[in-house]
C-alpha cells in the first residue's frame, strides 16, 4: 500500500490533472484521475475534458491497460456509480482489477453516487477525504450546484484601492489595466452565464462575451436583471453573439423581442433564487456577475454570492460611485465576511479573490 | 576589481544592513555599509543606529581594521564630507586606504555632499547608482526630506474590500483583526510623527502612541489638524505620554491648554505644505497619517501623499463611511495614480503599500 505522503503526491496530480478540465465540462463536475500499476509506479492518468466526453478514470484506464491490475487509483471525486452517456467508472475500475481507490471528496449527486459502496462490495480498499479541501476548490462550481440546486456564482467588480468603480463625473474608462480586463475574459470563457444588472446595460452597453485570444468563442449564455424590461431593443447583449435571456418581473408588460423570463418581485429586485433555480434548469453550473453595485448588493442581501474576485487598481477616486451598493449591512457585526483564497498582480493590478468565511476570530 | 555581480551582492546586503536603522535615525538618514579586504572578502559590516551614533562607514571600518587597506567599500549613500556630530566618512575612508567606494545614491544634502568628489581628488574609484532603487526604497523618508524639505508621508487606513472604514451605523471596531492592528503600531514606531485630523479625535479618541512589545515607546510627536480648535481638554490624545501639537486656523480664538501651531488656512481647511514645513523644522522626517477621509483627502488634493499603506480585511459593507473623502478629482484621467510596492497577509487580512506613479500605460 502507498504511504500517506504517496497518497497526498499523487492526489495533488489528480487535482491538477481535473484543473485542465475548468470551463469545458458543464453540467458535470471537473476530475481527474491518477492510476498506479502494482509497484506504485504511475501508469496513467486521465481528466474529464468535456460533457459526454470519457471520464476521467476512463482516460486513465485506458492508458494504463493491464498494468491497473492490482494497483491504485486517486480520483479526485467519487467515481459514479450510474450509466449516463458513459457507463459507470466504479465498474470500470473493477474490471480493470483495480486493489485501491483513493477519493478526495463524495459525490453529493443522489443519482451518481454509491460508487465507492459498490467498490467496497467487490472488495476494493476505498479511503477517502486525501486532500479534500484543494479537490473541493478545484471543483467549487460544480459541488455548489450538486449540494444547493443552484448556479455557484462569482461576483467580479474592478475599483480602485478606496472602492470606486467611476470618478464622480461618472467616467470609469479605465479603471484597470488591459492585462485586467483581459483576464476578466478568461474567467468569463470558464463560466456557463454572465449576469448583468439593468443599470450596467444602460450606463456601459457591454457585449457581456468571452473573448479570448487562442480559444474559440463559447455561447456563454448572457442574463441581464431587468425587472421593468428597460433594456434597449438596440443593446449589444442583444447581438445574437451568444442566447441572451432577460430577467423580468411578472405582470411587466413589454414588447421587447428577447427571451424573457419572468420572476416574482424580491424586496426591491427579483427573486434571485428563483433566477439561480431556473438558470440550474438550463444546465448553468456557474455564473459570472459582472455587477453593478446595486445587483451585486442585492446578490449578497440574499446570501447568493460564493466567490469574490476583485480587481483593485492601485489608484485613488476619493468620490464616484462606489463598487458595491446597498448589501443589506446596517451594523460592522453584519459585515459580509470573506477569506482570501488568492492574490495575484495582474499587470500594474491586483486581483484578490476571496470567499465567504465563517465570522474570523474579531475581538470584541 | 570586484564582478558586477558581488557589487549588486555587496550592495544588496548593505542595503539590509541599512533597513535595521529604520526607526532610529532621525533625523539622519539609514545608511548600510560593507567592507571588502583586498582579497574581495567581506571585512566589515556597518550600519547607522541612531543619530549622534557612528555613521555605517565608521562602524564597518572598525570592524576591518587594517585589512580595510586597498579594500572596496559598499554604501548605501554617498559618504558625508562634513563634519557634524562625528567626523566625514569621507576622510575615514581615506585614512582606511580603501581603493574603491561603490555608492548607491548621491547625497541630496548640500551640506554632507561632496563625499564622492573628495575621494575621487584622493585617488579613489569611485562608482555610483549601484542598486540605486534599493537603496532609495530603503531610504525612502529621509531622501524625501532631504530633497524636498518636508517630511516624507506615510497615509495608513484600514477599510473592507469595498472601501468602507465603519458601517452604516458608525460602528467599526474592528474592521481590520488585532494582526493588523498589532502591524499598524510597528509602523508608528518607525515614524517621527503621527498625524490625524480632528473628526478622528472626536470619533475615535485615539490615543496616537506606538505600543510595540519589545520596543521602547518612543516619545513621537503627536499632531491633531484641528482648525478650529475643537479638540476636548480630556482627549486621550493630549494625555502626556508623548508630546501634542494641536493645528489650529490662524485667528481661531481657544483657550485649549496644548502646544499650538498656528496656520494659514487652504481651500476648507489648513495649509498642510506649512504644516510640513513647521514638521521639518522639527526635525520631523517621516509622518504618519491615520486620516480619516477628510483629511486624507486634503493631504491628496496637496500633492502630499508619498505612500499608501491600506490594510484591507476580506469583508463587504456596502454602505457607512468611506475610507477616503474627497480627494479633488472629478473625472477618471484626474485619479491619483499610485503603484503597489508590497502585498503581504497580514493574519487574515491584507495589507498593500502603495507609492505615488506616473500615470501608466492605459488604453484611452
Amino acid at each position: 500500500m502507498e504511504t500517506p505522503a504517496q497518497d497526498t503526491a499523487h492526489m495533488a496530480r489528480a487535482v491538477e490533472l481535473a484543473a485542465h478540465g475548468r470551463g469545458g465540462t458543464s453540467p458535470n463536475p471537473v476530475v481527474g484521475c491518477v492510476i498506479l500499476d502494482a509497484h506504485h509506479d504511475v501508469a496513467g492518468e486521465g481528466f474529464h475534458a468535456r460533457a459526454g466526453g470519457p471520464h476521467a478514470e476512463i482516460v486513465a484506464l485506458r492508458q494504463a491497460g493491464e498494468r491497473a491490475r492490482g494497483g491504485t487509483a486517486y480520483v479526485t471525486l467519487e467515481p459514479c456509480d450510474h450509466t449516463g452517456r458513459t457507463g459507470p467508472c466504479s465498474q470500470a475500475l473493477l474490471a480493470a482489477g483495480v486493489g485501491r481507490v483513493v477519493i478526495a471528496v463524495a459525490d453529493p449527486n443522489p443519482e451518481a453516487a454509491g460508487g465507492a459502496a459498490r467498490l467496497r462490495a467487490h472488495g476494493v480498499t476505498v479511503e477517502t477525504g486525501v486532500l479534500a479541501e484543494q479537490a473541493e476548490q478545484v471543483n467549487a462550481e460544480w459541488l455548489t450546484f450538486a449540494r444547493l440546486g443552484r448556479p455557484h456564482v462569482t461576483w467580479k467588480y474592478a475599483a480602485t484601492l478606496d472602492g470606486r468603480s467611476a470618478a464622480a463625473d461618472g467616467t470609469s474608462q479605465w479603471i484597470t489595466s488591459p492585462e485586467a480586463r483581459a483576464d476578466v475574459h478568461r474567467l468569463r470563457a470558464r463560466s456557463d452565464a454572465i449576469v448583468a444588472g439593468i443599470g450596467t446595460v444602460l450606463a456601459d452597453d457591454p457585449r457581456l462575451t468571452a473573448r479570448t485570444p487562442g480559444l474559440p468563442e463559447r455561447p456563454i449564455l448572457r442574463v441581464v436583471v431587468d425587472s421593468a424590461a428597460r433594456t434597449p431593443p438596440a443593446a449589444r447583449v442583444l447581438d445574437g453573439a451568444a442566447p441572451t435571456l432577460v430577467a423580468i418581473a411578472d405582470g411587466t408588460r413589454t414588447d421587447l423581442k428577447a427571451d424573457l423570463l419572468r420572476l416574482p418581485r424580491h424586496d426591491d429586485g427579483l427573486d434571485l433564487r428563483r433566477l439561480l433555480a431556473e438558470l440550474a434548469a438550463r444546465d448553468v453550473v456557474s455564473v459570472f456577475l459582472e455587477g453593478g453595485p446595486t445587483l451585486a448588493g442585492s446578490f449578497l442581501r440574499q446570501g447568493l454570492v460564493d466567490r469574490v474576485v476583485a480587481y483593485v487598481a492601485p489608484a485613488l477616486l476619493g468620490s464616484g460611485a462606489a463598487a458595491l451598493g446597498d448589501a443589506g449591512v446596517r451594523t460592522i457585526a453584519g459585515a459580509h465576511r470573506f477569506a482570501f483564497d488568492d492574490v495575484s498582480a495582474i499587470g500594474p493590478d491586483l486581483r484578490l479573490i476571496a470567499r465567504p468565511a465563517p465570522a474570523p476570530r474579531r475581538e470584541k
